[in-house]
């Protein structure tokens, strides 16, 4: 652990604590895994977090994300976009991880409609460079569940590229989800275009791209101390199960309840 | 790229094209992205595939695993269970890759229960070790298929550890998919469990297990040069979307017509 570097971001962590969202993901932390743990060491060279960081531009960012859409799909492209810039700007550590090998993300993993490949790619970098719940600090983990949030909140893309590679408009759509196949079902549904189509692939670049952005700004934010997580739901708070918050898109009316663990006995 | 080492799997390759699963995954990798490239490198000093692997001892690693998920939950301990091992055999790669950074996969990512950390690792060490499908070979993509696919048709979890944290004895179930969601609410159906309770949490370490037992068996074909695909769907190539088999049990009898590509006009 570098503490020293952990200390410096105690500003932004005490903000994290009294985000309102930050509660309710700061329960769900002991609603799904139990007792926090301290980090052992496993043997991983560059396993000491937080890794340094030096603010990137959101627009430059998302740009090359659009660009490496075309070469290694979404998920590859948000960690590229990032660690590319992060190679050249820091070297170490981020010239020992491996970007390329997250092609299979696409699709929601190789096709199966999983967690879009854009927020999966944005809760790694997150992840790599602040660090693990278990390594003392909580904001990579609210970053992830920020990211999710917002994916499934905003009108996608919200990100337009300087040199489009096709000029057609379509809409964007609010997906209510982070997964893959809702995601780009709705888009397909609203555009009337195929999986197939030069559409979908330019919607799917730049949504991608507009991912990486939002990412980069919350980067900076945390770089500057000024990081507040912005995610106020917590599935296995409020109805005891993970999931997301659309249940009745699938359930219709008839949404289960999950077990409740037994009450305890008043002494 | 490492030409040798890619020709030395020549057999397996060639046995992954002729399996009856293949072709269909094969077809879908051309339905997702389009244009299959060879890999430019982006600067990243491990981008070379595949890593050296040394074949694992599948109960041993399911162990280690399940004492990993305590630790480290669900998608990290696969990882760490089959690194951790590769670090004392072989070093390098693996000694600089951050696995404990994959916490964040539990839960379905956050709590959010998309894709179960189990499998989501369970991809990642596969496109690790053999390289995205861009860098010249498909078992990578071939083997996280089917892990999505032998992960929603078993009954888990299959593995039981030595040494068990609890002794309760309780249901398998059969998620029919990856997610998180599904496979830990039917199982807590048959449970009559809560998302909270020790039995919970000793299926979710056990199912970690049983995912990296299952890896480390294919991974080990694969090095012996007789890994063969047992995937045999593709949304994408059957419905026209990225997806699981599950349609019905989200959409019921309503499920939505993918757009289909323009025919194009006979000459």
């Amino acid at each position: 652990m570098e503490e020293q570097n952990n200390d410096s971001k105690g500003l932004s962590r005490r903000k994290v604590l009294i985000g309102t969202g930050a509660l309710a993901a700061g329960a769900a932390l002991t609603q799904l895994g139990g007792i926090i743990k301290p980090a052992q060491a496993t043997g991983g060279k560059t396993e000491k977090w937080p890794w340094p960081y030096e603010k990137l531009d959101p627009a430059e960012t998302a740009e090359i994300c659009y660009n490496e859409w075309y070469r290694v799909f979404c998920g590859a492209a948000v960690i590229n976009s990032i660690f590319s810039q992060l190679r050249e700007k820091v070297g170490e550590p981020y010239t020992s991880f491996p970007s390329d090998a997250f092609v299979f993300l696409e699709g929601g993993q190789v096709g199966w409609g999983t967690i879009c490949g854009s927020p999966a790619g944005a809760n790694i970098v997150a992840n790599l460079i602040i660090g693990p719940r278990i390594a003392g600090a909580n904001e990579g983990h609210h970053m992830a569940a920020d990211n999710m949030q917002w994916y499934s909140e905003t009108a996608l893309p919200t990100f337009t590229p300087k040199k489009r590679k096709i000029s057609s408009t379509y809409p964007t759509t609010i997906s209510e989800s982070p997964l893959c196949h809702i995601s780009v079902g709705k888009w397909m549904k609203a555009a009337n275009k195929a999986l197939k189509s030069p559409e979908r692939k330019e919607r799917c670049a730049r949504v991608a791209a507009s991912s990486a952005y939002h990412l980069v700004e919350m980067l900076n934010d945390w770089k500057d101390g000024k990081y507040e997580s912005t995610s106020d739901f917590s599935c296995a708070s409020e109805n005891g199960i993970t999931g997301q918050f659309n249940c009745t898109e699938c359930h219709g009316d008839d949404v289960p309840q999950a077990p409740a663990m037994p009450k305890t006995k008043k002494s």
